[in-house]
């Protein structure tokens, strides 16, 4: 019988009040005023990419403080996360075959790889190395020598539409919820074969600047001419950060290996103009910002989206589109006046590409954290694949945390939100999207969304959350590439977007309680 | 009455015979012992793109020469077709943004445009020409300025699969036959605005070199990082060649035109590696090769693709598909002892992408040609553009001539043919495609399909032929751009087309009449 009161008391929480007047004043503002696509088109294309620690990263620091200032933001700050690494940035890329025939290549370089120095010719060379045994077999022979890394990949129709939004069934879908599968991960072989795998990586770099190779290439991620890459060597002062390497792509790299099978002479000249910006490694810097509360000014609501990029577009979609929706939220709900009961904190993270560090180090400073591992191996692992080891550390704010509300799945509207198995917020989100139904923002789904700063905050049980956005061309061609650019993101999409999160946000302000809570998995 | 007879006659023609013991014969050879791959693999990786009277292009007429005499074919050799131009090559380009912010920009050179000897920076302008009275306002002021000449253009997303093959519903669709639209063309407006182009192309490639202008840039004619373009400048010795001329990418180019909209400086630096490699206009060369026939031999049977091809891929689909398909159907017919009534002549034809130029002066030379024209407007335009004057003037092997099949519609495959309006003709294919229904071809349309070679046999009352094809991602992606390229040609599609060819080249060779012909569009 008890339960079935719960049901109740669920039930009269679908109603969750919504202050309309003041969602009025939002679309309005953000439908009508909207400055979502100035501030994207000043941080992608007069700012640019903003790798993790790079000057632009630094300059887009400085930007997004100045803009909050600018519209009377309160403690407006940067705030380190401790050694990330070296900053790194390039400015040239050009790759020309010489032999068998003349004709320029496009290629682009892995970050934290060095440049090459001015223009390098040599011949090209296929070399497999899956352990560090394989590299036995090279020694004395890569002198000189380009080296191709992958095989030739056969081309991969894209059967569907490369540019999607959710259908009534997709959205649908999402109503279904996956049982965790009975399957314990095996931590001690995941530990294993990334240590391993780091290991190699390391002994590979030292190996083909102990041998004089001039530059490695791989195949881009994905085919149609799109360059699909991230980072290589290494961005640790004191570690080898190899030789120049190169992500081509695939219509390009494919010929390359086809030559080789002939055993056809194949040389190219490569130029590469990119540096290191540190000696020693440097700490990185999230931007944060307030809109100070009253009357419970010591809680807190917080929304954020990671600022930092990859390097070969310009992180428009990934995630210029969170950081210009997140900054907009803000100038709106200062532009409509908004006076929130808990403090409103914006947080632009850097790092996240390289493992969610920047957000993760500050919910670590701020709210919780779980002990730092004694074993070695685990110390040795970046902190987001690290296992629990201890209780949870609770800092007096814990407690105080309200919500946290991330975007970082490109630049596509809103269809709703993801609860993270938090069924006790649902009822509450379904009150909160109401007012943007026609807009298409529709549907609560208590399905979990990873891979971004939000899980940061639900690894130490702080009710973190991500939008359920259209995909678009995001995980088709978009993400992770050189067409991470402006024009592939989508003014409208934003708009709306900005409209729902400071909605979502200032409701989280006012609410009598604070978000509840799930219990912590290991709990 | 008379009608009903010649709708007997008419169905007993569905009974054209089909030589299946052939059929087998050919089948076996294209399918399970085929070149198709390894000719279009030489054609396209080992010599490259080949743009006409490029040096490439001589390479490949002298390796198709080479192929065609190791497969014992008669008659090998090269025809020219007087006075096409000068011949290009590029083999470096590469741009990269110096200010606002520096990085790499991908683009490539128009062909037919000059290189810039070397690296030349200098700062970014937008010019819009639309009359030669639009020059007068740029007077100097271009001199050392690179100049942007389109509008930025608005992503368009792909809102279907870019690589598609036809479905039930498409091909019925081809049952269909849209009468003519009861219009005439106003021909005096066509010449005059041609004309009016032609000569503002002129006074604009001597306008920028006289004002100094350092290089022109232009939108690429896709999105999605694709490189569409063909040629700018002249190939014509004596005219001016105007500045280099490049096509960048849309993601690349928009960002530009945004930075000048905001009045930043855009500083470039431009290196394009590219020139003439002939003083004069010299003739442009197809490649001829027959099975001489015995029996009917001098009555002729021909197949045939264009060779030359745009030079930022490397002309696989457009047209090196249809090259390595047409050479492969001959080697087909020679490695299953086929001993034709008809002699079967394959031609590669040059100088298809500047106006089917290689096909047409092949057809005047050896069937028939309207009387060159006495207007001097009319002799100005290029031979494909003039209207028909006088009476059409036949040479001897005009009424020998049996049939021409074509190629030239990418890499998919072949899922019927285009009757070209000739219904006589339709019971006749019919009958030919019954064999291979199996592997997809199943239609024959009364349509007309244009815009290549076989329009040059069609133009004079001839039997010209195309094949219907799936177009895989051909007009999404591939035509004319940097992505048309071997890794995006379907090989098991061109081994089915490579049979069919066979097959059909067979049967008209063989068959009792020569295919019916349908009134000269004029008579």
């Amino acid at each position: 019988m008890w339960v079935l009161c719960l049901g109740f008391s669920s039930m009269a929480m679908a109603q969750e009040p919504v202050d309309l007047e003041m969602v009025n004043r939002i679309r309005q503002e953000a439908f009508h005023h909207s400055q979502v696509m100035d501030i994207l088109g000043h941080l992608t294309e007069d700012i640019g990419p903003r790798l993790t620690n790079s000057p632009q990263m630094a300059q887009a620091n400085a930007w997004t403080q100045e803009k909050f200032k600018g519209w009377g933001l309160a403690n407006v700050h940067d705030e380190a996360f401790d050694d990330f690494g070296r900053g790194w940035e390039f400015s040239e890329s050009s790759v020309e075959m010489l032999a068998p025939r003349t004709a320029p290549l496009y290629a682009l370089p892995k970050a934290w790889t060095p440049g090459t120095n001015g223009p390098v010719e040599g011949e090209v060379m296929r070399v497999s190395i899956k352990t560090r045994k394989d590299l036995d077999q090279y020694k004395g022979k890569l002198k000189g020598k380009i080296l191709l890394l992958d095989d030739a990949r056969a081309y991969k129709p894209g059967t569907e539409a490369n540019w999607q939004r959710y259908d009534a069934a997709g959205l649908a879908e999402l109503q279904d919820f996956a049982l965790p599968k009975d399957a314990k991960r095996d931590r001690a072989t995941f530990l294993k074969r990334y240590t391993e795998r780091q290991e190699l990586a390391r002994a590979i770099n030292e190996f083909f600047v102990a041998e004089g190779a001039l530059a490695t290439i791989g195949i881009s991620g994905w085919d149609n001419g799109v360059i699909r890459v991230g980072g290589g060597g290494s961005r640790r002062a004191g570690e080898s950060a190899g030789v120049p390497e190169l992500a081509m792509v695939a219509e390009h790299y494919n010929p390359l290996m086809r030559a080789l099978e002939r055993k056809e002479t194949v040389k190219l000249r490569v130029n590469v103009k990119a540096r290191f910006t540190d000696e020693a490694n440097q700490p990185g810097y999230n931007t944060v910002a307030e809109i100070p509360g009253s009357g419970k000014a010591n809680e807190v609501v917080m929304l954020g989206a990671h600022m930092d990029s990859w390097h070969t577009g310009t992180g428009a979609s990934d995630n210029g589109a969170g950081v210009a929706v997140m900054m907009e939220a803000m100038r709106i709900l200062k532009a409509v006046g908004a006076k929130p009961k808990r403090t409103i904190r914006v947080a632009l993270w850097s790092g996240e590409e390289q493992g969610l560090i920047g957000s993760r180090a500050y919910v670590a400073k701020h709210f919780a954290a779980y002990p730092e591992p004694t074993d070695p191996a685990q110390k040795a692992l970046p902190a987001s694949l690290r296992e629990p080891t201890g209780a949870l550390q609770k800092k007096a704010d814990y407690e105080r945390f309200a919500a946290y509300f991330n975007m970082d799945n490109g630049s596509g509207r809103f269809r709703g939100i993801y609860a993270q198995e938090n069924t006790a917020a649902m009822p509450i989100f379904k009150a909160w999207l109401e007012p943007f139904h026609d807009v298409g923002a529709t549907t609560v789904t208590s399905r979990n969304t990873g891979s971004t700063d939000h899980v940061s905050f639900d690894a130490v049980g702080l009710p973190g959350f991500q939008f359920i956005q259209d995909r678009l061309d995001y995980s088709t061609q978009v993400h992770h590439s050189n067409l991470d650019t402006y024009d592939h993101s989508s003014p409208e999409d934003l708009k709306q977007a900005a409209a729902i999160v400071a909605s979502f946000v200032w409701h989280a302000a006012q609410r009598e309680e604070k978000l509840p809570r799930k219990p912590l998995a290991q709990d």
